[in-house]
C-alpha cells in the first residue's frame, strides 16, 4: 500500500511506493536497467493486450482491415501503479509528521502498436492523435474534484526513467499539489497581481524579441531553450496566444503542436545523438474551491499558461544538485539553441 | 565565463558553466562517463601535484620517512570550477531576468593519497581528519561575507556524478542563498518561531522514540533513514545535542562523526553491493547581516541543526519527478532502516 508522506523540513511530498514487498535486490543499480523484451512478451504489443489491466480507451485505426491491429494509441492504469483509484483518500499526522493514503491514477499512454517506432519517427498526424489522447485524458481526470493536480510525462530511454523501451507516456493524477507546482503557481500569480499580465506571456515576448534562444517560432507555437536553462539543451514549448488549460486546446493547435515536438525531438536526436530525454507537460491544476483556498484559484486562468518541457538527460545529478536544489549546466543556451536550430534533419 | 542565472517560474538559481567552450559532443550522454585513470595520469595521485592549480592546505603524516608520500589529505582549487574567486560581484536584471556573475570558491578536498581506497575503507581516524579538513575549510570560507552559502559534499561513483575514481570531495561557496536552503531555513525558522524548539531536535526525539527507522544510535550522533525519504536507503545522520555549525564541531565529535559515517557507508556497501552515492553536509548558512534581513538571521543558532544527508542512487530520476519536485520511492524507509541494521559487516 503506497502513502504520501510530507518532509517538513523540505516542504515537499514524496511517494513511499512498496506495493510490491521490496527486498534491497530490487532497488540496485544493477537491476534496474530495462532489458529488451521480445514481441511476444512487450505487455504493450498487439496480441499481448490481456497482459495489461483493462483499457481505459483506444484510438482505433479506421482504415485497418479485419486482421490488422486494430488500435494506434491505447490508454491503461499502470499495472504497478505508484497511486491507486481504489484506496480511500485519508489524511492524518503522525506525531511531527504528514500523511496522506496513497490515493490517485495512475495510467499509462502506449503511444503505438510499433515497438520499434520512437515518437520522433511517429507521423505529425499521429503525434496530434497522442496529444489528442492526452487532452482527452486530462479532460476526464480534470472532472474528479479530489484530485489536486494531473501531471502527464513521458520518459524516452534508460537514464531517463523508461522501463519499457515500446514507445509510451503516462499519467499520473494526484491528491495534493506538488512543491514545485505550488512555486510555479505562487510566481504566475503574484507577477500577474502586480503587473496584469501573465509571467510567460512577457517570457515568450523577451524571447521572441531577444531571439538567441529560439528554436522555432512558428504561427501558434514557440520553442526555445530557457534563460536560465536546468539542463543542457532544455527546452519550453508553449502556444504564443495566453492559454491555461491543455484540456481546452483545438485541432489546429494540436497539430501545430506535434509538427514542433516532432520537429524538435528529431533536432534533439541529430545534435545529441539520440539522448534519453523526458518531456512534462505543465497545464493548470483543476480549479476545485476549497476551504480558505478559494481566492486563490480564481484567476488562475489569466495567469498560467500551459507550456511543455523537454528535457534530454545529458548531465548527472550529483551532491551540489541534491544540496542546494539547483544544477550546474554546462551548456549555455544560447549555445544549444543554435546548435539545434543549425542542425541538418 | 560563469554566471548564475534566476528562473523567475521556479524561483530557483542555476549555474550556467561554460567556461571551455562547449561543444554537443562534450554533453552527449556517452562521453560523460569517467574512465579509470592510470596512476601516472590521475592528477590527485602523489607525484602528480603539478597538474593541479596550487594547493591551498593539506595534511601532512608526521611520521612518514623521507622518501615516502609526505601528505595524506590536499585541498586544492577545482581546475574545472563551476565558479571562480577571481570574477567580480556583479548582479544585474536583462529584462525580466536576474543574473549574478560566476563569483564564488570552488574546491576540491583529495582524501587519501591512494588511488584505490574508497571512504568506507578509511580507517576511523582518518575519515576523522579529512572531516576536520572539511571543518576548517568551511570555517575559513565563512569568514568571507561575500557567500551567502557554503556546501561540502561527495560524489561516489559516476552515476552520482564522480568525474574521478581517486577518492574526493568538493566545496562550493556561493553568493545566492539556494532555494533548497532557502526552504530549509524558513521551515526551521517557523517551527522555531512556534514553538522555540529545534524542529530537527524534535524529528530526532520521534525517531529514537519510534525506534523503526534508526540504524545507529550512539552517544553523540543518531543516523536513521528519513519518515519521507526521497531515495532508497536515504540516510540522515544528526548530532543529538543541537548545534547548528559544523565549523565549530570539536574533536570529540569529530571522531564519533566518522566512525558513524564509516559504519553506515560499510552498510550501505554490503546492502546495495556497492552503489554510486551523494552527501551533502547541511551546515548552517554564515550569518552575514544585509538590509531587511537582518532579523532572519539572528537566531539561526537557534533553529538550525546541522546534519549530513546521504543518498544512495540506485533509481532514475524521470519527468514525474522533474515535474513535480518530488520522488517516488520504490523502498519505505522502515524496510531500508531495518535491512541496514541487520546487515553483517
Amino acid at each position: 500500500m503506497s502513502e504520501l508522506r510530507y518532509d517538513p523540513v523540505r516542504r515537499t511530498w514524496v511517494i513511499i511506493a512498496t506495493e510490491r514487498g521490496m527486498r534491497p535486490i530490487h532497488v540496485q543499480r544493477h537491476d534496474k536497467v530495462p532489458k529488451p523484451v521480445s514481441k511476444s512478451v512487450c505487455p504493450f504489443c498487439p496480441g499481448n493486450e490481456d497482459r495489461t489491466p483493462p483499457e481505459i480507451m483506444s484510438l482505433k485505426d479506421p482504415e485497418a482491415g479485419p486482421g490488422a491491429v486494430r488500435w494506434q494509441i491505447r490508454v491503461i492504469p499502470n499495472k504497478f501503479p505508484a497511486l491507486t483509484i481504489e484506496s480511500s483518500q485519508e489524511r492524518h499526522g503522525k506525531g511531527i509528521y504528514d500523511v496522506v493514503s496513497g490515493f490517485g491514477a495512475h495510467e499509462v499512454i502506449v503511444e503505438t502498436p510499433s515497438d520499434e517506432e520512437q515518437m520522433a519517427d511517429f507521423s505529425v498526424s499521429h503525434l496530434r492523435n497522442v496529444f489528442s489522447v492526452y487532452r482527452d485524458r486530462l479532460s476526464d481526470l480534470r472532472r474528479d474534484s479530489r484530485f489536486r493536480y494531473i501531471i502527464i510525462f513521458k520518459n524516452h530511454g534508460t537514464e531517463a526513467g523508461a522501463s519499457l523501451l515500446h514507445s509510451h507516456s503516462q499519467i499520473i493524477a494526484i491528491p495534493v499539489t506538488p512543491s514545485l507546482i505550488a512555486v510555479e503557481l505562487a510566481s504566475n500569480r503574484e507577477y500577474y497581481l502586480n503587473k496584469e499580465r501573465c509571467m510567460m506571456c512577457d517570457i515568450i515576448h523577451q524571447e521572441i524579441e531577444d531571439g538567441e534562444r529560439i528554436v522555432i517560432n512558428e504561427e501558434y507555437f514557440v520553442a526555445f531553450t530557457p534563460f536560465a536553462s536546468s539542463f543542457p539543451f532544455e527546452l519550453r514549448i508553449a502556444p504564443k496566444i495566453h492559454k491555461h488549460d491543455f484540456s481546452v486546446v483545438d485541432e489546429d493547435h494540436l497539430q501545430h503542436f506535434a509538427a514542433v515536438v516532432k520537429e524538435l525531438l528529431m533536432r534533439l536526436r541529430k545534435v545529441l545523438n539520440d539522448p534519453p530525454y523526458n518531456f512534462i507537460l505543465h497545464s493548470s491544476p483543476p480549479v476545485n474551491p476549497r476551504p480558505g483556498k478559494s481566492d486563490y484559484w480564481t484567476s488562475i486562468a489569466d495567469d498560467y499558461h500551459w507550456h511543455l518541457d523537454l528535457i534530454p538527460r545529458v548531465t548527472y545529478i550529483a551532491g551540489f544538485e541534491w544540496g542546494t536544489g539547483f544544477q550546474i549546466n554546462p551548456a549555455s543556451p544560447e549555445d544549444a539553441a543554435r546548435f539545434l536550430r543549425e542542425a541538418e534533419i
